[in-house]
Protein backbone atom coordinates (compact mmCIF):
# COMPACT_ATOMS: atom_id res chain seq x y z
CA UNK A 1 0.00 0.00 0.00
CA UNK A 2 0.71 3.40 -0.70
CA UNK A 3 -0.01 6.48 1.49
CA UNK A 4 0.33 10.03 -0.82
CA UNK A 5 0.76 12.51 2.20
CA UNK A 6 2.52 15.05 3.54
CA UNK A 7 4.37 14.23 7.28
CA UNK A 8 3.45 17.73 8.96
CA UNK A 9 -0.68 17.00 8.14
CA UNK A 10 -2.58 15.50 11.00
CA UNK A 11 -4.85 14.06 8.80
CA UNK A 12 -2.27 12.08 7.22
CA UNK A 13 -0.34 11.83 10.49
CA UNK A 14 -3.28 9.43 11.30
CA UNK A 15 -2.50 6.64 8.99
CA UNK A 16 1.01 6.87 10.09
CA UNK A 17 0.07 5.96 13.37
CA UNK A 18 -2.67 3.48 12.60
CA UNK A 19 -0.41 1.51 9.80
CA UNK A 20 2.03 1.46 12.53
CA UNK A 21 0.50 0.21 15.40
CA UNK A 22 -1.56 -2.07 12.73
CA UNK A 23 1.55 -3.31 11.75
CA UNK A 24 1.22 -3.42 8.63
CA UNK A 25 3.71 -2.43 5.71
CA UNK A 26 3.61 0.64 3.60
CA UNK A 27 5.21 3.42 1.07
CA UNK A 28 4.92 6.96 1.87
CA UNK A 29 4.47 8.96 -1.12
CA UNK A 30 5.26 12.93 0.12
CA UNK A 31 2.99 15.35 -1.53
CA UNK A 32 4.07 19.04 -1.31
CA UNK A 33 0.69 20.88 -1.06
CA UNK A 34 2.42 24.10 -0.88
CA UNK A 35 3.27 23.31 -4.15
CA UNK A 36 -0.14 22.12 -5.47
CA UNK A 37 1.35 18.84 -6.00
CA UNK A 38 -2.50 17.24 -5.25
CA UNK A 39 -4.05 19.73 -7.80
CA UNK A 40 -1.67 17.96 -10.57
CA UNK A 41 -3.88 15.72 -13.30
CA UNK A 42 -2.22 13.22 -11.88
CA UNK A 43 -3.21 13.62 -8.49
CA UNK A 44 -6.42 14.09 -9.16
CA UNK A 45 -6.67 10.70 -11.40
CA UNK A 46 -6.16 9.49 -7.54
CA UNK A 47 -8.94 12.16 -5.57
CA UNK A 48 -10.58 14.32 -7.83
CA UNK A 49 -10.77 16.48 -4.65
CA UNK A 50 -7.58 17.17 -4.19
CA UNK A 51 -6.90 16.77 -1.11
CA UNK A 52 -4.42 14.35 0.78
CA UNK A 53 -3.71 11.77 2.06
CA UNK A 54 -4.36 9.33 -0.18
CA UNK A 55 -4.01 5.20 0.47
CA UNK A 56 -3.40 3.40 -2.75
CA UNK A 57 -3.93 0.15 -2.48
CA UNK A 58 -1.96 -2.55 -4.30
CA UNK A 59 -4.15 -2.71 -7.68
CA UNK A 60 -4.22 1.31 -7.65
CA UNK A 61 -7.42 1.13 -6.30
CA UNK A 62 -7.18 4.59 -4.19
CA UNK A 63 -9.53 5.77 -1.23
CA UNK A 64 -9.78 9.36 0.42
CA UNK A 65 -10.78 11.06 3.28
CA UNK A 66 -8.57 10.48 6.72
CA UNK A 67 -11.24 9.14 8.45
CA UNK A 68 -12.36 6.94 5.87
CA UNK A 69 -9.06 5.27 4.84
CA UNK A 70 -8.64 4.71 8.98
CA UNK A 71 -11.91 3.00 9.08
CA UNK A 72 -10.68 0.87 6.00
CA UNK A 73 -7.06 0.12 7.58
CA UNK A 74 -9.08 -1.00 11.11
CA UNK A 75 -12.26 -2.59 10.40
CA UNK A 76 -11.94 -5.99 12.17
CA UNK A 77 -9.27 -5.03 14.31
CA UNK A 78 -8.69 -4.10 18.04
CA UNK A 79 -9.02 -0.04 17.05
CA UNK A 80 -12.86 -0.36 15.81
CA UNK A 81 -15.17 -1.07 18.59
CA UNK A 82 -16.73 -4.83 18.43
CA UNK A 83 -20.25 -3.68 19.07
CA UNK A 84 -22.41 -1.72 17.12
CA UNK A 85 -23.40 1.23 19.45
CA UNK A 86 -19.39 1.48 19.93
CA UNK A 87 -18.79 1.77 16.06
CA UNK A 88 -21.51 4.27 15.78
CA UNK A 89 -19.98 6.23 18.59
CA UNK A 90 -16.53 5.89 17.20
CA UNK A 91 -17.87 7.22 13.67
CA UNK A 92 -19.70 10.14 15.55
CA UNK A 93 -16.10 11.50 16.83
CA UNK A 94 -15.07 11.02 13.83
CA UNK A 95 -17.47 13.27 11.66
CA UNK A 96 -17.09 15.24 15.40
CA UNK A 97 -13.38 16.30 14.39
CA UNK A 98 -13.99 16.53 10.23
CA UNK A 99 -17.14 18.96 10.97
CA UNK A 100 -16.36 21.16 14.31
CA UNK A 101 -12.77 20.57 15.43
CA UNK A 102 -10.38 20.31 12.31
CA UNK A 103 -12.00 23.24 10.32
CA UNK A 104 -11.26 25.45 13.45
CA UNK A 105 -8.05 23.77 15.01
CA UNK A 106 -6.30 21.94 12.38
CA UNK A 107 -6.89 24.87 9.94
CA UNK A 108 -5.84 27.51 12.20
CA UNK A 109 -2.51 25.69 12.32
CA UNK A 110 -2.08 25.94 8.82
CA UNK A 111 -2.53 29.22 8.80
CA UNK A 112 -0.02 29.79 11.40
CA UNK A 113 2.46 26.97 10.55
CA UNK A 114 2.17 26.98 6.54
CA UNK A 115 1.36 30.21 5.66
CA UNK A 116 2.82 32.01 8.36
CA UNK A 117 -0.10 34.24 9.87
CA UNK A 118 -0.29 36.50 6.80
CA UNK A 119 -1.54 39.70 7.94
CA UNK A 120 -4.83 38.94 5.69
CA UNK A 121 -5.66 35.85 7.18
CA UNK A 122 -5.45 36.74 10.85
CA UNK A 123 -9.37 38.09 11.00
CA UNK A 124 -10.08 34.60 9.90
CA UNK A 125 -7.21 33.17 12.49
CA UNK A 126 -9.19 34.96 15.48
CA UNK A 127 -12.56 34.08 14.64
CA UNK A 128 -11.37 30.46 14.45
CA UNK A 129 -10.83 30.37 17.67
CA UNK A 130 -13.96 30.50 19.30
CA UNK A 131 -15.19 27.43 18.01
CA UNK A 132 -12.10 26.01 17.96
CA UNK A 133 -12.15 26.05 22.08
CA UNK A 134 -15.64 25.28 21.87
CA UNK A 135 -15.04 21.78 20.09
CA UNK A 136 -11.65 21.16 22.92
CA UNK A 137 -14.33 21.75 25.33
CA UNK A 138 -16.85 19.15 24.07
CA UNK A 139 -13.79 16.64 24.20
CA UNK A 140 -12.98 18.05 27.85
CA UNK A 141 -16.31 17.22 28.86
CA UNK A 142 -16.15 13.42 27.19
CA UNK A 143 -12.75 13.04 28.86
CA UNK A 144 -13.32 13.94 32.25
CA UNK A 145 -15.73 11.23 32.78
CA UNK A 146 -14.07 8.48 30.50
CA UNK A 147 -10.70 7.02 29.33
CA UNK A 148 -11.11 7.07 25.34
CA UNK A 149 -13.50 8.28 22.90
CA UNK A 150 -15.81 4.95 21.98
CA UNK A 151 -16.08 1.53 23.25
CA UNK A 152 -13.89 1.94 26.34
CA UNK A 153 -10.77 1.21 24.49
CA UNK A 154 -8.12 2.88 22.36
CA UNK A 155 -9.66 3.50 18.65
CA UNK A 156 -9.23 4.98 15.54
CA UNK A 157 -12.17 7.90 17.03
CA UNK A 158 -8.49 8.87 19.26
CA UNK A 159 -5.80 8.33 16.74
CA UNK A 160 -8.74 10.71 14.90
CA UNK A 161 -8.86 13.59 17.64
CA UNK A 162 -5.06 13.10 18.86
CA UNK A 163 -3.52 14.27 15.04
CA UNK A 164 -4.81 17.93 15.48
CA UNK A 165 -5.53 17.97 19.04
CA UNK A 166 -2.06 17.26 20.24
CA UNK A 167 -0.75 19.97 18.23
CA UNK A 168 -3.13 22.66 18.79
CA UNK A 169 -0.86 25.00 20.61
CA UNK A 170 0.76 25.56 17.06
CA UNK A 171 -2.40 27.10 16.25
CA UNK A 172 -2.52 29.41 18.99
CA UNK A 173 -4.52 27.44 21.26
CA UNK A 174 -4.15 27.05 25.32
CA UNK A 175 -4.11 23.66 26.15
CA UNK A 176 -3.54 24.44 29.47
CA UNK A 177 -7.07 25.09 29.85
CA UNK A 178 -8.34 21.66 29.48
CA UNK A 179 -6.67 18.98 31.80
CA UNK A 180 -8.71 15.58 30.74
CA UNK A 181 -7.16 16.43 27.31
CA UNK A 182 -4.17 16.35 28.37
CA UNK A 183 -4.30 13.35 30.39
CA UNK A 184 -5.48 11.33 27.20
CA UNK A 185 -2.91 13.07 24.89
CA UNK A 186 -0.43 11.15 27.22
CA UNK A 187 -2.10 7.98 27.62
CA UNK A 188 -2.29 7.98 23.73
CA UNK A 189 1.54 8.78 23.31
CA UNK A 190 1.97 5.63 25.63
CA UNK A 191 0.15 3.50 23.28
CA UNK A 192 2.74 0.62 21.65
CA UNK A 193 4.17 1.19 18.88
CA UNK A 194 3.13 5.51 19.34
CA UNK A 195 4.96 7.14 16.50
CA UNK A 196 4.96 11.20 17.24
CA UNK A 197 4.23 13.29 13.56
CA UNK A 198 6.33 14.32 11.44
CA UNK B 1 -36.48 5.48 19.03
CA UNK B 2 -36.44 9.45 18.95
CA UNK B 3 -35.13 11.82 16.65
CA UNK B 4 -34.82 15.14 17.58
CA UNK B 5 -34.41 17.39 14.47
CA UNK B 6 -36.28 19.99 12.24
CA UNK B 7 -37.92 18.72 9.40
CA UNK B 8 -36.06 20.99 6.94
CA UNK B 9 -32.54 20.64 8.19
CA UNK B 10 -30.83 18.48 5.81
CA UNK B 11 -28.76 16.25 8.42
CA UNK B 12 -31.99 15.17 9.93
CA UNK B 13 -33.84 14.80 6.69
CA UNK B 14 -31.24 11.67 6.38
CA UNK B 15 -32.00 10.19 9.43
CA UNK B 16 -35.89 10.08 8.58
CA UNK B 17 -35.03 8.93 4.88
CA UNK B 18 -33.16 6.17 6.08
CA UNK B 19 -35.73 5.20 8.89
CA UNK B 20 -38.37 5.10 6.81
CA UNK B 21 -36.82 3.40 3.96
CA UNK B 22 -35.70 0.85 6.77
CA UNK B 23 -38.99 0.25 7.92
CA UNK B 24 -38.36 1.60 11.32
CA UNK B 25 -40.65 2.89 13.70
CA UNK B 26 -39.43 6.37 15.23
CA UNK B 27 -40.83 9.40 16.82
CA UNK B 28 -40.13 12.51 15.63
CA UNK B 29 -39.36 15.51 18.27
CA UNK B 30 -39.08 19.05 16.95
CA UNK B 31 -36.36 21.00 17.57
CA UNK B 32 -36.56 24.64 16.69
CA UNK B 33 -32.81 26.02 16.37
CA UNK B 34 -33.97 29.62 15.55
CA UNK B 35 -35.15 29.72 19.25
CA UNK B 36 -31.55 28.10 20.26
CA UNK B 37 -33.89 24.83 21.37
CA UNK B 38 -30.30 22.75 20.96
CA UNK B 39 -28.50 25.15 23.42
CA UNK B 40 -30.87 24.34 26.45
CA UNK B 41 -29.30 22.23 29.64
CA UNK B 42 -31.07 19.87 28.74
CA UNK B 43 -30.02 19.41 25.15
CA UNK B 44 -26.88 19.85 25.46
CA UNK B 45 -27.03 16.95 27.91
CA UNK B 46 -28.00 14.56 24.62
CA UNK B 47 -25.54 16.12 22.99
CA UNK B 48 -22.74 18.38 24.40
CA UNK B 49 -22.20 19.60 20.96
CA UNK B 50 -25.61 21.38 20.74
CA UNK B 51 -26.44 19.98 17.44
CA UNK B 52 -29.53 18.22 15.90
CA UNK B 53 -30.07 15.91 15.26
CA UNK B 54 -29.81 13.53 17.75
CA UNK B 55 -30.83 9.71 17.43
CA UNK B 56 -32.20 8.20 21.16
CA UNK B 57 -32.56 4.70 22.26
CA UNK B 58 -35.29 3.40 24.30
CA UNK B 59 -33.04 3.14 26.87
CA UNK B 60 -31.74 6.92 26.75
CA UNK B 61 -28.60 6.09 24.85
CA UNK B 62 -28.30 9.17 22.56
CA UNK B 63 -26.03 9.40 19.42
CA UNK B 64 -24.69 12.36 17.61
CA UNK B 65 -23.77 13.43 13.95
CA UNK B 66 -26.12 12.71 11.18
CA UNK B 67 -23.41 10.16 9.12
CA UNK B 68 -22.71 8.29 12.23
CA UNK B 69 -26.13 7.64 13.03
CA UNK B 70 -26.64 6.61 9.31
CA UNK B 71 -24.07 4.19 10.15
CA UNK B 72 -25.66 3.16 13.18
CA UNK B 73 -29.05 2.50 11.71
CA UNK B 74 -28.24 0.74 8.68
CA UNK B 75 -24.73 -1.41 9.55
CA UNK B 76 -25.98 -5.20 8.24
CA UNK B 77 -28.31 -3.77 5.84
CA UNK B 78 -28.59 -3.29 1.93
CA UNK B 79 -28.23 0.60 2.58
CA UNK B 80 -24.47 -0.62 3.78
CA UNK B 81 -22.45 -2.49 1.30
CA UNK B 82 -21.58 -5.45 2.06
CA UNK B 83 -17.43 -5.53 0.94
CA UNK B 84 -15.04 -3.76 2.99
CA UNK B 85 -13.99 -1.58 -0.04
CA UNK B 86 -17.50 -0.78 -0.27
CA UNK B 87 -17.79 0.46 3.20
CA UNK B 88 -14.93 2.66 2.91
CA UNK B 89 -15.93 4.22 0.00
CA UNK B 90 -19.14 4.97 1.35
CA UNK B 91 -17.74 6.52 4.48
CA UNK B 92 -15.41 8.24 1.96
CA UNK B 93 -17.93 10.07 0.10
CA UNK B 94 -19.87 10.86 3.60
CA UNK B 95 -16.79 12.68 5.02
CA UNK B 96 -16.35 14.22 1.56
CA UNK B 97 -20.32 15.73 2.39
CA UNK B 98 -19.75 16.87 5.73
CA UNK B 99 -16.43 18.45 5.32
CA UNK B 100 -16.46 19.36 1.82
CA UNK B 101 -19.98 19.93 0.47
CA UNK B 102 -21.86 20.93 3.47
CA UNK B 103 -20.67 23.80 4.68
CA UNK B 104 -20.68 25.41 1.20
CA UNK B 105 -24.25 24.20 -0.32
CA UNK B 106 -26.15 23.62 3.17
CA UNK B 107 -25.02 26.68 5.12
CA UNK B 108 -25.27 29.22 1.98
CA UNK B 109 -28.79 27.48 2.19
CA UNK B 110 -29.44 28.45 5.50
CA UNK B 111 -28.63 31.65 5.46
CA UNK B 112 -31.07 32.43 2.92
CA UNK B 113 -33.49 30.23 3.76
CA UNK B 114 -33.59 30.10 7.60
CA UNK B 115 -31.89 34.20 8.16
CA UNK B 116 -32.87 35.94 5.05
CA UNK B 117 -29.95 36.72 3.58
CA UNK B 118 -29.31 39.53 5.39
CA UNK B 119 -26.69 42.11 4.26
CA UNK B 120 -24.09 41.22 6.61
CA UNK B 121 -23.58 37.60 5.34
CA UNK B 122 -23.97 38.05 1.92
CA UNK B 123 -20.11 38.19 1.45
CA UNK B 124 -19.72 35.42 3.26
CA UNK B 125 -22.50 33.68 0.61
CA UNK B 126 -20.66 34.68 -1.77
CA UNK B 127 -17.39 33.36 -0.18
CA UNK B 128 -19.16 29.93 -0.26
CA UNK B 129 -20.18 29.61 -3.80
CA UNK B 130 -16.69 28.30 -4.92
CA UNK B 131 -16.18 25.82 -2.83
CA UNK B 132 -20.02 24.68 -3.50
CA UNK B 133 -19.67 24.19 -6.74
CA UNK B 134 -16.23 22.20 -6.60
CA UNK B 135 -18.12 19.89 -4.41
CA UNK B 136 -20.92 19.38 -6.84
CA UNK B 137 -18.39 18.71 -9.62
CA UNK B 138 -16.63 16.39 -7.46
CA UNK B 139 -19.96 14.35 -7.21
CA UNK B 140 -20.87 15.10 -11.14
CA UNK B 141 -17.22 13.65 -12.19
CA UNK B 142 -18.25 10.43 -9.98
CA UNK B 143 -21.60 9.96 -11.53
CA UNK B 144 -20.93 10.66 -14.73
CA UNK B 145 -19.45 6.95 -14.71
CA UNK B 146 -21.40 5.59 -12.07
CA UNK B 147 -24.90 5.40 -10.78
CA UNK B 148 -24.44 5.24 -7.06
CA UNK B 149 -21.87 6.39 -5.02
CA UNK B 150 -20.32 3.36 -2.84
CA UNK B 151 -20.33 -0.53 -3.79
CA UNK B 152 -22.50 -0.41 -6.92
CA UNK B 153 -26.21 0.36 -5.27
CA UNK B 154 -27.76 3.13 -3.27
CA UNK B 155 -26.52 3.14 -0.29
CA UNK B 156 -26.35 5.62 2.99
CA UNK B 157 -23.86 7.47 1.09
CA UNK B 158 -26.16 8.46 -1.53
CA UNK B 159 -28.98 10.13 1.33
CA UNK B 160 -26.26 11.48 2.75
CA UNK B 161 -25.32 13.82 -0.15
CA UNK B 162 -28.94 13.62 -1.79
CA UNK B 163 -30.19 15.34 1.37
CA UNK B 164 -28.26 19.09 1.25
CA UNK B 165 -27.83 18.36 -3.00
CA UNK B 166 -31.70 18.37 -4.08
CA UNK B 167 -32.12 21.81 -2.49
CA UNK B 168 -28.90 22.88 -3.43
CA UNK B 169 -31.09 25.99 -5.46
CA UNK B 170 -32.30 27.12 -2.22
CA UNK B 171 -29.15 28.30 -1.50
CA UNK B 172 -28.28 29.85 -4.96
CA UNK B 173 -26.64 26.92 -6.31
CA UNK B 174 -27.84 26.01 -10.49
CA UNK B 175 -27.83 22.46 -10.66
CA UNK B 176 -28.52 23.29 -14.22
CA UNK B 177 -25.47 22.50 -14.85
CA UNK B 178 -24.75 19.05 -13.69
CA UNK B 179 -26.63 16.42 -15.71
CA UNK B 180 -25.40 13.56 -14.33
CA UNK B 181 -26.39 15.18 -10.48
CA UNK B 182 -29.73 15.60 -11.87
CA UNK B 183 -30.50 12.07 -13.10
CA UNK B 184 -28.86 11.05 -10.03
CA UNK B 185 -31.56 12.95 -7.98
CA UNK B 186 -34.35 11.29 -9.90
CA UNK B 187 -33.02 7.56 -9.32
CA UNK B 188 -33.06 8.41 -5.51
CA UNK B 189 -37.03 10.15 -6.02
CA UNK B 190 -37.63 6.58 -7.80
CA UNK B 191 -36.58 4.40 -5.05
CA UNK B 192 -38.74 2.62 -3.04
CA UNK B 193 -40.23 4.19 0.18
CA UNK B 194 -38.55 7.61 -1.04
CA UNK B 195 -40.24 10.46 1.39
CA UNK B 196 -39.58 14.32 0.43
CA UNK B 197 -38.03 16.48 2.76
CA UNK B 198 -40.47 18.48 5.51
Amino acid sequence: MKVYGDVWSGNCYKLKLALTQLGRPFEWVPVDIMKRESRTPEFLAKNPNGRIPVLELDDGTCLAESNAILWYLAEGTALVPGDRLGRARALQWMFFEQYSHEPYVATSRYIVRYLGSPPERRAELAARQAPGYAALGVMEGHLAAQDWFAGGNYSIADIALYAYTHCAGEGGFDLGRFPAIRDWLARVESRPLYLPMG
